[in-house]
């Protein structure tokens, strides 16, 4: 290894080891923080935030980085996409001052408490002054950037490198006549039976549930853990670090278990990351997009299929005999699937998920542009959720509350999660060509198989590849939602007999 | 404010910033971290506390300190105090590189988990080779400083600055055959039953009923939290973040309760803090022993108390009924401060308590002069402890290994704890001079005006006094042992019958 490489590596491992320890600081003001603590935190994650920013953005970082794109080109070799990912990295990161960056982690983590609480109260009120102040910050970051052929592209760009607006708009323009004419057609056909599901269900008999389910899918407890948080997410403090949290709501007690799953499979990506990755920039899934297809894979191809339900079916049961009383697997299945348009993004069903990221795509767009002012927003919300899916949020927790993202600061990061939906199935039929017995090994409880090919496949690439890149390696093909249609059409034509 | 006092602050803002974001992440090693977790921890660690020290031993900072001694000379003002006691830390921090705090970062984190490992199994020879890595590193420290009268003093200063080694053993001198010849004449006198401790008393139980008793006390569990940990311990994210930890030994399942009230007395002190001192050099207690005079002032002279128990003893029958059938307050009383020569420091009675600080004492000079090897620790540990107390540990979980310091590092820290006891004594007779019907007050669990009188008199004062300047200060005489034998021999003597 030359002497530049070295001295690089070991630079930017200390804005690595800088931005896991804010995660852990992150992790905690979720998860265990007493609520004096918020006002330090803010200036401790600022601090910590100013210094990596600091350390990364410094001119001895930016002339070695000069030196090393000379020095390794070939972006096949580990050293080369190192310094591809890290030099681009600091292209952009050369633009933003580090006293805005302390200043944006100050705000976000002062709009996280505020988000708890006003979601706690259901009062947008709590929220509106952090939210507008996020918003200012957003479009001053933007500000700092070349004009794009939208604002929004740059903001995008943080999350799915390369990948403009007008482009995200034409992939979902294609994808929402063909959800919308499918839901329609759901609409009109014979409805399933679900109200068991709304049954009271134990709390902790859940969540144990959920912890058996992740366990059979490989998440490791000697490296991760699972804690109670107002939003389920994952966190990754090292490859043998990786945690999720979750949550538990009586007015959807199996939601628990789906979001397990969720983040289960975010954390199997981090999980299955290359170790010599460790402390660079190849460290982490490559894209916001990639990471969902992983969790959504798990969540919905995975933990909603009929075959996965034909194996954990009579344990649940066990576990909840009187809710489940008189509903066989077949019928739990499909009430498990029911298409139902509804407030909540994270408990939406697939067929009318991505109309959720389609509605919050517009706004964000409309907030950048500044087209939708702040205090309109519960107004706005409420109007495009009876235009989008029929439905209106009795209160702000269940409408534009129910997401902590705004809080965080992070504009541009929603529609990720409908690309990851695409991307999922689009992988799912690369895998099933692969492994011809794959629905057997689930109706078996079986998953190493699978996790295997992901991780070959998927995680073990860290960042190496950009995600199109990615996506091309493995399927063949670039992001496109034709096999995410033709998994939706299959699966709700069967349970709806259409 | 001056120019350069704002810059220092905003300077010194920064390491502390870093500091405390290294609490939270050894907090979360020592509560939450799953295993695989340790070796990343360890780097990130190092790093945060190699910037720490990287940003306060700067060359600008140096040349600030230098013109701000000239500019705030008078040390009764907080800035005065400031500069003063930067420029203290700063002098000796200066003599140590930076590579070297990463590295023993890096040590003492996988030292903890190796501790960890090696108590569970009971089995010092997987500890050993990390003890000695510590040690190894501890006696590289000491040679960074000029010589002193004993290699030990440049330790015990970074704990209690300005006590040279030969004055606490003076201190110990005078204390120790006092406290053998109390622990001889309570040998001889009729002893007191305890039996009924030693039953089985329901952990979530206790560990609520020690919640109820330090809540009292004024531990604000919105400024804080307790959870398990393997050691029992106080740790502070910000004057409103104070965080504590317990455990649960079946042995003694009434320890966690005085555990708790010992944690909460650091708390209180840290929770006392003036806000105005966050993020410079006066936040936080002044010195361990001062910080020990808290915790074992709330933990003993209170809590340990007549007066306590009559008023909580009602209260805790009502919670074991069974345990304590037939037990009345004072039979109670005599059963929690049963003098009885024993293995767990932690668990000690006050009267034998200081031995157990003398053993270590006496080992670590052994330690640092090279006269004594860690791998015969467990051995002259146990012989020791024969020696001193009479018991013989049965094994190392409780003998060498109970305690955590030497994981980290620590190795000049015990002392402060006997000293603390000293101290705690002496503030005792100033606050009943002054708080007449204090007793009354207890027997009422009323507690405000004495934690109030604290925090007046102590706690808002943080770093801005010198340890000794303090106790002078609040109670006319230096650091002496008169009033803790004075207190031992008043309480025992009426307890044994003396």
């Amino acid at each position: 290894m030359s002497d530049k490489l070295s001295k690089f590596k070991e630079m930017i491992g200390e804005v690595f080891d800088l931005n896991r320890a804010a995660a852990v600081l992150s992790w905690d003001q979720q998860v265990n923080m007493p609520p004096g603590g918020a006002e330090a935190r803010g200036q401790q994650l600022a601090t910590l935030g100013k210094i990596a920013q600091e350390k990364f953005t410094s001119d001895e970082m930016g002339s070695l980085l000069e030196e090393l794109k000379k020095e390794y080109t070939d972006p096949e070799t580990d050293e080369g996409a190192m310094v591809r990912v890290a030099a681009r990295d600091y292209e952009k990161a050369k633009r933003v001052p580090p006293e805005f960056v302390a200043e944006q982690a100050m705000a976000s983590a002062k709009a996280v408490e505020a988000w708890v609480e006003a979601k706690g109260k259901s009062d947008f009120s709590i929220f509106r002054p952090h939210l507008e102040k996020n918003l200012e910050l957003i479009k001053k970051y933007v500000s700092f950037f070349p004009p794009a052929d939208h604002p929004y592209d740059v903001l995008l760009d943080d999350y799915e490198p390369g990948l403009p607006t007008a482009e995200v708009r034409e992939i979902f323009g294609n994808l929402r006549p063909k959800q919308v004419a499918l839901i329609k057609a759901i609409g009109e056909a014979k409805q399933v039976k679900s109200d068991f599901l709304k049954k009271s269900f134990n709390e902790k008999k859940v969540w144990d549930f959920g912890e058996t389910v992740i366990r059979k899918f490989g998440y490791d407890f000697r490296r991760g853990r699972q804690d109670k948080a107002p939003h389920p997410f994952e966190t990754t403090f090292s490859v043998d670090d990786v945690r999720i949290t979750n949550r538990f709501e009586k007015n959807s007690p199996l939601a628990t278990l789906f979001s397990a799953m969720h983040e289960c499979g975010h954390a199997l990506y981090e999980l299955g990351g290359n170790p010599a990755y460790e402390r660079t920039p190849l460290a982490s899934g490559t894209s916001l997009a990639v990471h969902e297809s992983q969790s959504r894979m798990w969540e919905n191809l995975v933990g909603r299929s009929l075959p996965f339900w034909e194996h954990f079916y009579p344990e649940l049961k066990k576990a909840f005999p009187s809710q489940l009383n008189g509903v066989n697997v077949k019928s739990f299945y499909k009430a498990i699937n029911k298409v139902e348009p509804s407030l909540i993004r994270v408990n939406a069903d697939e067929a009318t998920y991505n109309l959720h990221i389609m509605l919050r795509l517009e706004i964000e767009i409309g907030m950048v542009e500044g087209s939708i002012a702040v205090k309109d927003l519960p107004e706005i919300w409420n109007a495009r959720m009876r235009d989008y899916l029929g439905v209106t949020p009795p209160n702000d927790a269940q409408g534009v509350l129910q997401d902590i993202h705004w809080s965080y600061g992070s504009i541009g990061y929603f529609s990720t999660y409908a690309l990851g939906n695409i991307i999922s199935a689009q992988l799912w039929e690369r895998i099933n060509k692969e492994i011809k017995n794959l629905e057997e090994q689930i109706r078996k409880g079986q998953f190493v198989e699978l996790r295997e090919w992901l991780r070959k496949n998927i995680h073990q690439y860290g960042h190496k590849y950009d995600p199109r890149d990615l996506v091309r390696k493995v399927t063949g093909n670039d992001i496109d939602s034709a096999a995410y249609i033709r998994y939706l059409t299959e699966k709700y034509g069967e349970i709806y007999g259409l």
